[in-house]
């Protein structure tokens, strides 16, 4: 089968790759119907994470089910289904309690690669969300933006606390960011300021449901975010972005006793404990449990209450998936969508 | 009036202060029933803290009001009373959120010096909780283990969202260490582990509420927590130190969708992003807003369901206020009262 395999920072290539197979008996093997270029590809695509070998990409999926194990239960095939990037058995402690991104068994879908025609996905029962039925074709990219994006933005404005009368600041004005703007309008929030200077990005966040757009960054930006809050700083704050001058900048805008969430991957971020402790803010971030908000986020999309899809602003057949990055990296795409 | 001051590091004498005076119509002046020496008043005696000139000492303090200034409503002279290390007007938006140790007009009460005959405190209104009555001498140590060491306790269990069910983990055995297990147990935790290799804190962590004693640090502290934690971790874990091994021990113990409650005032501390990220935990702390706990706690100790005085397991007359923090610095004593 063709799959994207990236050998070396910005050399991304579709090539001919090992068709997956059940390897356990809780696997499921699914044909892509979608699959996508993540901002956290970016890092090794940009030498900042190294590039071990030539490595499968891609860990946002959707598809049909085309063959599961013999202890797979609920995931039958013919089904359209959902999963996220990390698998997970959604039975142990951990996953009860809503973390399944940290089960005791989850295993990295990354590793195996989604941008692909076929994929192999551990622990199906535990990992893949069955629609009631076939989507339509007009719902699959908003389908499979729950996968990461949505999902991923989701957790961020859960951990921030956000709820009605608070005001949120949204620092990343990537797709994951957008999509935490969307989250936090769907749960009540009353006042949505997210931090962008990209015009088309502003407007999917104002379409989105954002309260107010602010430009500035850094110093300039914690002012604009106090000066909008009576001098306190935003109740719930998103990080989406994973460096320290984000992390930083969200942390001086959450006001004492308010909640920052950060689901941007940390890349070299130390946090000062000082500042920190005086900050009086609450923390909760982590690689979201996407799987926990999967089902929610399904029917909400079926029902037609919100298109995160809309974060796809570019679509390309998947042997272009070399261009999906190349126009990620360079801010032309807020996130490219690959046809299998 | 005779108060302690921090002259050099390791030189803390009793000497002769201004008496203080009321400065604004919102102050109060209290007589000092008694004081005491703080695990955080160390940091600048060891010189972990540079000393700047000579410095009053001490915010720890329970007295009767002598006077009040003409804009104070609730305090009236005669009462007995008890604050906390920071003076907050308990009306901000802040202090309404339940944080006026960041309250928007918060004054420091160490800057002011407790350990002394006589205190001015600001905000007297906002900062003072009166007691029904005068207090039996035998309840002054419990209530002044309100004023600072308990409150603080209790706010990191609070912060670690500490509860029925739960498997709690308390790193740090001074006061604060020890005044968390009690807290916890109080707020209903099914398993308190009390971190700690000295005898006389273990006796004391045990009847204060702990079931188990772990007397392993660092690595090896963090193993034998998994070990008595289903390899997870604990649900809830107190830092009550704030150094970067306390802190790092404390995140790495804690379960993935657990919290962490830190109130060591951080010195020294980097908390690294990517570790931070995954571990999935919740982080909140600081200074603790005592005042939110107060009158919750006042009536615990008023009806003899607490006994957090229990700490003081040395008592002096204030001019023997250097033999308090030697004995602290030291570890012979847990904590030094002092008697004006």
């Amino acid at each position: 089968m063709k799959g994207a395999v990236l050998y070396a920072p910005g050399d991304v290539r579709l090539t001919e790759r090992d068709e997956p197979k059940l390897i356990k008996p809780t696997d499921a093997i699914i044909k892509m119907s979608a699959t996508c270029v993540c901002g956290s590809d970016l890092w090794p695509y940009r030498g900042i994470e190294p590039v071990k070998g030539p490595a499968p990409m891609g860990h946002e999926y959707v598809g049909i089910v085309e063959e599961v194990g013999r202890e797979v239960r609920t995931v039958k095939p013919g089904q359209f289904v959902v999963g996220s990037f990390f698998a997970s058995d959604n039975t142990c402690e951990i996953c009860r309690a809503g973390y399944q991104s940290s089960c005791v068994h989850r295993e990295s879908m990354g590793a195996l690669g989604a941008q692909a025609e076929h994929l192999r996905v551990p622990l199906a029962d535990g990992t893949l969300v069955p629609t009631r039925e076939l989507p339509s074709a007009e719902l699959v990219p908003d389908l499979l933006a729950a996968s990461d994006v949505l999902g991923t933005g989701w957790f961020a404005a859960v951990a921030a606390e956000v709820g009605p009368g608070k005001t949120v600041a949204v620092v990343g004005d990537g797709a994951v960011g957008l999509l935490a703007v969307l989250a936090a309008k769907q749960l009540g929030a009353e006042r949505v300021i997210a931090m962008s200077r990209h015009e088309p990005r502003q407007k999917l966040a104002l379409e989105f449901g954002a309260t107010d757009i602010v430009t500035e960054r850094g110093d300039d930006g914690v002012a604009r975010i106090k000066d909008l809050t009576n001098g306190l700083g935003a109740h719930s704050v998103i990080e989406a972005v994973g460096t320290q001058e984000s992390m930083m900048q969200a942390l001086r805008i959450t006001r004492p006793g308010g909640h920052m969430g950060y689901v941007g991957v940390a890349h070299g971020v130390e946090l000062p404990g000082r500042e920190l402790f005086f900050s009086h803010a609450h923390l909760h971030g982590g690689p979201a449990p996407v799987r926990r908000f999967l089902p929610e986020l399904v029917d909400l999309i079926w029902s037609r209450q919100i298109e995160p899809g809309k974060v796809f602003d570019l679509s390309l057949p998947l042997d272009q998936v070399a261009e999906g990055y190349r126009a990620m990296d360079e801010r032309r795409a807020i996130k490219a969508l690959l046809w299998p």
